[in-house]
């Protein structure tokens, strides 16, 4: 299928919630979407149609009785298969668990189903998250990657399998996938939606995919009302509605790391765009103190892959070896000798990009920057773990200032580029996640969306 | 037994290192008093002898042959049953793990046998590390609790089971057990010892029970070095040797809340000995500024309580309630109102403590306040859940307040109280925990020890 930035996709804020179907009729037609498909887009390792129908009749009997529970009352949500969850099994994309069903909530699954989410399905994850693929192929072109490491969640909003899906990110995992599948997606704050047991990460959060501003919004503010973030921060916060769209004044832009190896149609598409938008647009060339934040973080996919791989070691170091792929395997051997200096050294440099962002606040509402680095590249999904190329998944550089950042970002499909979709991201300062968001959904909305 | 504080225990620094005994046979010496007495002690859930003799076979053929891998290479330690070891099963005190056995090695498990140390037993926690006790006795008084919820930490340390044992504390479980049982301590500041699996509140630590100030250095800086601290911290810094004593110039004194309900007993003992010390010892009631510290963490236990039950409450809530006592359903039960507005609230008031101990740093090299509320109490161990006290272990509220810092503290045993230990802190700014260390040294040995 041809992608266009006029797709519109499932989304639930204005269907359910406004009588149209009722959750169990929703549900339905999710379930006859993911029958029709998903043996060619494999999203899932795990449905649970059982208890999800059970479920939606109780959504349905709550929202007929004027009892709802939440706005997302009866929203059918996949789970990022990194994520415990008590109806279903959480195997990681990793041998080493397989069958791993420890039959607990994680802290957003416990909030989702507190709010009267149906947790339907756990989604494809490469290999613990990192660069092993998962068999999931892009709904908009089987023969390319939907992105990684949150390939289903990716895939299964795209499909209109679900409305939502929960991807997690630690270098470009929420938004990348999210900008090569034409979705919307919030990658938090740090911390901002609870990651429960998954706290072993200083830079990774857990965020929703979706078809909407407002279905991605209403279901990372409502985990946050009901178990905060993670501890010791305050969680997501903002109004409990989706924030109306924002005119900024000054938006800047960054090109970030990946720009060298961007294609030149997406290059174009993207300062095409960003020059469309009816405010002051600045790029680094000038302004210093936007060019000293594109210097800052000229190095953030190497610097956050040093700290992740060190506050990682210990706990893959307990899976056997031989039930890890070759390209794991390597990842962590090239942590065998760091110590404690080289973390410290590595977080003191993460230290400085935060403080290169904070010093833009007074001069920038948001910033922009591309949220894939063009289309989703073909791939041979029969073939995991065939060769090296440690990206089979995509570049995820031009995710790694954000991620590193700890800040809010959004994923916005707003282009289109040789038929597939390219986002682009709105960067917001950390714990403005509102404010980020409806300048998103001012952007969306304020310029002509682009086809090249 | 009639505790004195010349007592000076089991050391491992001092001897295996030296030469005086092999690795091996200073575990058969531990081995020993575990036979003979832990009918009694009751410190350990698990014991790993066959794996600690190999251990200890291969420590002292690496000592013998100059290729000790640490400081530590030989030591026996015992690891709180909270934390996970893939040589012993961990029940965490409570009915919902009984038999859990994960097979994985914590982040500080991990690095204790990178350096060669001796995974030796599991040591007795109250239920998750809150209120309801398990069997273990205080070696000084089999009557009386060795404190909790790192009962048996302390316990053993004080038995002379092991040199050093892990404890962790959320309100006072390892500074207020240490100090009923005679025992060194040291309370990192917040996540300098890495929690491992245990990430999910946002004031609890891990640190070491030791019969000495070296031992209990060692072994935690042998830890932060090779996995660091909690991801997103620098761990514990410091030298790897253990920070010599230091002489302060000024010392400021906390009373803490748990002051009225202190005997009179042990209040005029740490007056006097607090006064016999050869610095400047300011009391509250001459500073302003202390007295605002002592005024801002009035509440310390109260709020700490808050946050970590809201923090732990998704965990708790996994756990089937037909397996949790009457007290850990009391408290969860407490925080199923909570939403993140009450969390935040909490926190704000904490981050408030922690400017008022900010603002003493240019005036006072450390504070000092008494480690436990007297003398460990009476209970009977063979009733659990019998009653609903509370406090089964011991108040922990003059405890509460160094937790809440996340500062580091130190329990230095310098005083006897009705033929009792009752020990005294030394609480350090925030990443100075080799400065409290070098002050704790100090102490115990700048003035006359108080039998009272």
């Amino acid at each position: 299928m041809t992608y266009h930035p006029s797709w519109r996709g499932v989304t639930f804020h204005d269907v359910v919630p406004a009588g149209v179907l009722s959750a169990r009729a929703f549900l339905e037609q999710c379930l006859e979407r993911i029958a029709a498909r998903e043996h060619i887009v494999q999203a899932f390792v795990a449905i649970d149609e059982r208890g999800a129908r059970a479920a939606a009749d109780a959504a349905s009997k709550r929202r007929a009785e004027g009892r709802a529970l939440s706005p997302i009352d009866g929203m059918p949500v996949a789970i990022k298969d990194l994520i415990e969850t008590a109806n279903m099994p959480t195997q990681m994309g990793c041998r080493a668990y397989d069958g791993n069903w420890p039959k607990r909530d994680s802290a957003m699954v416990q909030a989702l189903r507190e709010a009267g989410a149906i947790i339907l399905a756990k989604a494809v994850t490469t290999e613990l998250g990192m660069s092993e693929p998962g068999p999931t192929t892009n709904p908009w072109n089987t023969a390319r990657t939907p992105g990684g490491s949150s390939s289903g969640s990716a895939a299964a909003v795209a499909a209109g399998f679900v409305p939502v899906a929960i991807g997690t990110q630690v270098a470009g995992s929420i938004i990348r996938p999210a900008a090569y599948c034409g979705n919307w997606a919030l990658k938090p704050t740090q911390g901002g939606v609870h990651r429960g047991e998954r706290q072993g990460t200083s830079q990774s959060t857990a965020g929703p995919h979706a078809n909407s501003a407002q279905d991605a919004w209403l279901v990372a503010r409502e985990i946050s009302r009901r178990v905060g973030g993670d501890p010791g921060t305050p969680g997501l916060l903002g109004p409990l509605s989706t924030p109306d769209p924002v005119r900024p004044v000054r938006l800047g832009v960054l090109r970030t790391e990946c720009w060298p190896r961007i294609d030149g149609a997406s290059q174009m598409a993207f300062i095409q765009y960003v020059k469309s938008l009816p405010a002051e647009v600045v790029f680094p060339e000038d302004d210093p103190a936007l060019a000293a934040l594109e210097t800052a973080v000229a190095d953030a996919m190497a610097i956050g892959t040093k700290i992740t791989a060190f506050e990682n070691r210990w706990a893959f170091r307990n899976l056997a070896r031989d039930k890890l792929s070759r390209r794991m395997i390597a990842r962590l051997d090239a942590s065998a000798a760091w110590v404690q200096e080289d973390y410290i050294a590595a977080m003191e440099l993460r230290a400085a990009m935060r403080a290169a962002q904070a010093a833009l606040a007074p001069r920038y509402d948001a910033l922009l920057a591309l949220a894939c680095p063009g289309p989703a590249p073909f791939w041979n999904p029969n073939a995991p773990n065939a060769d090296d190329n440690p990206r089979p998944t995509g570049d995820p550089s031009c995710n790694a200032a954000t991620s590193a950042l700890g800040c809010p970002a959004v994923t916005v499909p707003v282009m289109a580029v040789a038929g597939m979709p390219v986002g682009v991201q709105v960067i917001g300062q950390p714990h403005q996640d509102a404010k980020a968001m409806g300048i998103a959904r001012w952007m969306h909305g304020a310029a002509p969306h682009l086809v090249a």
